[in-house]
C-alpha cells in the first residue's frame, strides 16, 4: 500500500550536512568565475533531441515524453548531457543579443544513463566557463589561469593542470599513418591515449596494436612496431618547456599542424609565466589527449596529486567547430568544466569539508508558551543582526529535550528566557562549545551572540 | 543538414541580462531563508514514478527513459513536478539522519507538461521552505513572517499575504452538505473557491450550482439556493480580526473543526502582532482556499497589489499528511513556495530589475600584443582587489572596435595601456559614464577603478 521512499539507482540526495558545504563550494567557484568577467547563463534541462545529438543516436541520453502529447508536442525531447551543446545552441539562436567574445558560465545538472558505479551517478552537476568568439591564445591562457585560481580558492594546493594541443596530437596521428582527421580512427587513437594514466603504457600499447575483431570493426588501429615506437617516444618526451618543444620537432618532422600547435603552446606558456602562475600547478604534457571528439587546439586537465585515482576534476580545451551543427558559420571557442560532484567527493576525501548539520547559529528555547511573543521579538533582533536563528518548534516540552536538539545539530548558541529572566529583563545565553552561560540584558543579546560566533573559527 | 537552434515549446533560456538579476534575487531569498534557520537540501530531478504519483496517474508529468534499458533499469521514472513530494520521500528515507523539526529549503527546477501560454512555462523554478515535524502554530506564524521578510528584502512593499484555515473551510463544506472530507467533492469545492479572484463571485456561483454532465461526473456539486447563500455570507465576512472570527461562529454554528481553525488563526494573529509584522502586508481572508489537495490547516498566499493579475507569487500552508504515501507514521509540516519565474516576471514588470548585460566591471584593451604580459598582470591586480575584470580577447584589433564592445556591454571602466603609457609606467583609466579619463601609476589602478565603481550607484 505504501511506496518505498527510494531514489532511482544512480541518483542521490544531498542532505544539509553535505549541501551546506557544497553550496559554499559553488559560491566560491562563482565568485572566481565572475572575477574573470564570466556572466551567468541558464538553459532548459530539456532540449530537442536533434539539438543534442545532431541526428546521431546517442546511447546514454535520457528521453522525456508526456504520456498524452498533442501532435504538436511530438517533437522528440531529451535531457541535456552536457552544457556545451546548449551553449552552442544559444550562441546560434541569439546572434544579435550576445556580445563577441561571449564569456559565460553555467552551473547546472546534466544527465547520462551510464552504468551506476561507486561514486559515479547518472545525474551530476557541471560548472562550465567558456569564451566564445575568441581565437586568441590569450583566452586559452586565461582558462588555465581560471582553473588554477578556482582550485586555489577552494583550498587545494597539491593539484596539477596539464595541457597539450590537439594540433600536435593530430600530427602524431598523421606521422603513424592515421590520417582521417576527426574521423573514427583518430577519435579512437585519442580515446586510447586518454587512458594512459588508467591502464599505463602496457595497456595503451595493447589497444593500439589491436586488430579488427570483425569486418564491421572500423576502429581497430592495428599499429605495427615502428608506429608503436614513435608513439612511445612521443609520450615519453619531458623536461623543461623548451626541451619538450625542441624534442617535438624531432619526432614529428616539422609537420605544419605540429608547428602551429607548438607555437600556440609556447604562447600560452609565455602568458602563464607573465601572470606568475605557480609553476607547481601547471605543466605542458604531451600525453594529455582528452577523450572528447570536438577539441581542435589546446586541451587541459586537472589532477589532484593526493587522490589521482579520482581522475581529472576540471578539464577543457579549444573547440573551434562549436556551432557547426547549427550553421555554416565558424566560431572559435575555448573553455573548461568542473565535475562538481567528483570535485566535492575529492574535497571530502581530503578533509576539506566540515560537515555542518544546520545553518542555524542560535536556537531560542520555547520555554514558557506564554512568552512566545518575547521569543519572536528575540528572533527578530538576532535575524536583523545577521544571525541565523530559529525558535524551537518541535514537540519536546522539557528544556532538556529541546537542548538535545541543539546538541544533535551542533548549534553553537542557545538562548533561554523563562519567567524569572523575563522579570529581570535578561536572557541566558549558552555557549555550547565552551559550555558556559551568561545572563545579559536584551539590548546586549545580539552583540553577545556575535562575539561567541566569532570565537567559532571553524564556522 | 543543419539543426534549428530552438528550445522546445514551453521552455526558455535566461541570457546574462536576465540571469545576473535572477541570481541576485535567488541570493536574497537564500539569505533570508537561512536567517530563519532553514538549511539547504538537494534531491534528484528524476524520481521513481510511483514515488511522485503514489500510484495515481498524473497527466502533466514528464516520463524519462533510456532507449536501451537493462531489465533492472525498467523502473518507471519521471521528472519531479514539485519539491514537496521529494521532501516527503527524504524525511521518510532518512529517519535517523534528520533532526525534528527539520527546517529545510530547496531551490530547484520542476517540470509540468501543461499547455504553454504567455508567461507560463513547462520548466520553472520553485524556492521552498518547510518545517517538518512541528505541529505548532508558531511554525505557521514563522512561515508567514518568512514570506513577509523575503518579499520586503526583494524590494516589494505593496504586497498582501492573505491566510485562512482549511479547518474552517472544511466546516463550511460540511455546513452546506459536502461532507466527504478530503474527497472529490471537497477538493472540487476548494478548487472552485480558489478561483474567486479570477472568475469573481458570479463565476464561482455558476460552478458551485453546476449539475453533473454525465453519470461519471462525480465532482459536480449542484448546490442549491440555501447552500449558495451560506457560501456567499461566508466569503463576504470581513472586518477586523476579531469581527471576522466572531462572524464565523455565527455562520458555522460552532462546528468543532471551525472552532479549532478559528483558535489556530487567532494564535497566528497574536504572533504576527508580537513580531510587529507591518499590518498592510497581511490579512486573514476567508476566501483564500488554495487549489491543492493536501493542505490540512492554515493556508497562505501572496498577491502583488500592483500586478494582481499575475496571481499568487508565494503560497503555502500546513499539510499534516506529508508522509502518508510512504509510511503509516504521521508527521506534521508547514511551509511555503515561491514561484521564482512568476515573481521574477513581476519584478521586471514593476521595474525592480536593472538589466545588466555582463558582470564585468573593468575591461582591459588589448592594445599592443607585445604588452599582453602587462595586461595579464593588470588583470591579476584588479581581480585580486575584487574587481570583475576581463581582457578584450575578440578579433577586433582597432582601439575603437574594442571600445565599442565595452559600450555594447555597458562596462563602466576601460583601461588602456599602450607603448607610451608603458614607458611612463601609467595606465589610462576611462570612466565610461562620466566620459572622463585619467592616467594613474600602476600602484593606484585598483584604487582608482574602485572609486569609479562606487560612484555607479545603480551597479
Amino acid at each position: 500500500m505504501t511506496v518505498k521512499p527510494e531514489t532511482p539507482s544512480g541518483f542521490r540526495d544531498y542532505l544539509p550536512r553535505e549541501m551546506i558545504q557544497r553550496q559554499q563550494m559553488l559560491d566560491t567557484i562563482r565568485r572566481v568565475y565572475e572575477s574573470f568577467g564570466f556572466s551567468p547563463l541558464e538553459t532548459p534541462a530539456i532540449e530537442r533531441t536533434d539539438v543534442l545529438t545532431g541526428g546521431q543516436s546517442s546511447m546514454m541520453i535520457y528521453h522525456v515524453n508526456l504520456s498524452r502529447g498533442a501532435p504538436s508536442e511530438q517533437q522528440a525531447l531529451s535531457l541535456r548531457f552536457d552544457l556545451t551543446v546548449p551553449l552552442a545552441r544559444v550562441v546560434s539562436a541569439y546572434p544579435n543579443d550576445l556580445p563577441q567574445p561571449f564569456r559565460r558560465y553555467q552551473a547546472a545538472k546534466v544527465w547520462r544513463g551510464e552504468k551506476p558505479q561507486a561514486g559515479r551517478f547518472r545525474e551530476f552537476m557541471q560548472f562550465d566557463a567558456d569564451i566564445v568568439g575568441s581565437g586568441s591564445m590569450l583566452a586559452d591562457a586565461e582558462i588555465i589561469w581560471l582553473m588554477q585560481a578556482t582550485m586555489a580558492a577552494l583550498g587545494f594546493s597539491r593539484f596539477l593542470i596539464r595541457f597539450n594541443s590537439r594540433k600536435i596530437l593530430n600530427a602524431l596521428a598523421k606521422r603513424i599513418g592515421i590520417d582521417d582527421v576527426a574521423g573514427d580512427k583518430t577519435k579512437e587513437f585519442f580515446r586510447i591515449l586518454d587512458k594512459l594514466e588508467k591502464i599505463e603504457w602496457i595497456g595503451v600499447e595493447a589497444e593500439l596494436r589491436r586488430a579488427p575483431d570483425s569486418s564491421a570493426d572500423v576502429r581497430a588501429l592495428t599499429l605495427g612496431d615502428e608506429a608503436i615506437s614513435i608513439v612511445r617516444r612521443f609520450i615519453e618526451i619531458s623536461g623543461s618547456d623548451e626541451e619538450i618543444l625542441a624534442a617535438l620537432s624531432d619526432v614529428l618532422d616539422d609537420d605544419p599542424s605540429a608547428t602551429q600547435g607548438v607555437a600556440e603552446l609556447s604562447e600560452i606558456v609565455g602568458y602563464l609565466i607573465a601572470i606568475g602562475l605557480p609553476r607547481h600547478n601547471w605543466r605542458m604534457d604531451l600525453s594529455v589527449a582528452r577523450g572528447l571528439d570536438y577539441y581542435t587546439g589546446p586541451v587541459f586537465e586537472t589532477t589532484l596529486l593526493d587522490v589521482p585515482e579520482i581522475g581529472s576534476v576540471f578539464s577543457g580545451g579549444r573547440y573551434d567547430g562549436l556551432v557547426a551543427r547549427f550553421s555554416n558559420a565558424s566560431l572559435p571557442a575555448t573553455g573548461a568544466s568542473i565535475g562538481v560532484d567528483r570535485l566535492f567527493a575529492a574535497m571530502e576525501k581530503l578533509g576539506l569539508v566540515k560537515g555542518r548539520k544546520t545553518v542555524t547559529e542560535a536556537l531560542i528555547i520555547d520555554f514558557v508558551p506564554a512568552l512566545r511573543g518575547e521569543y519572536l521579538k528575540l528572533a527578530k533582533e538576532l535575524r536583523a543582526n545577521g544571525i541565523k536563528t530559529e525558535i524551537y518548534e518541535g514537540h519536546e516540552r522539557a528544556f532538556k529535550g529541546q537542548l538535545s536538539y541543539a546538541v544533535l545539530l551542533e548549534i553553537p548558541v542557545v538562548l533561554i528566557l523563562g519567567q524569572s529572566e523575563a522579570e529581570q529583563n535578561v536572557v541566558q545565553i549558552k555557549d555550547m562549545r565552551q559550555r558556559s552561560q551568561v545572563a545579559v540584558t536584551l539590548n546586549k543579546v545580539a552583540e553577545t551572540v556575535k562575539s561567541i560566533l566569532v570565537g567559532c573559527v571553524d564556522m
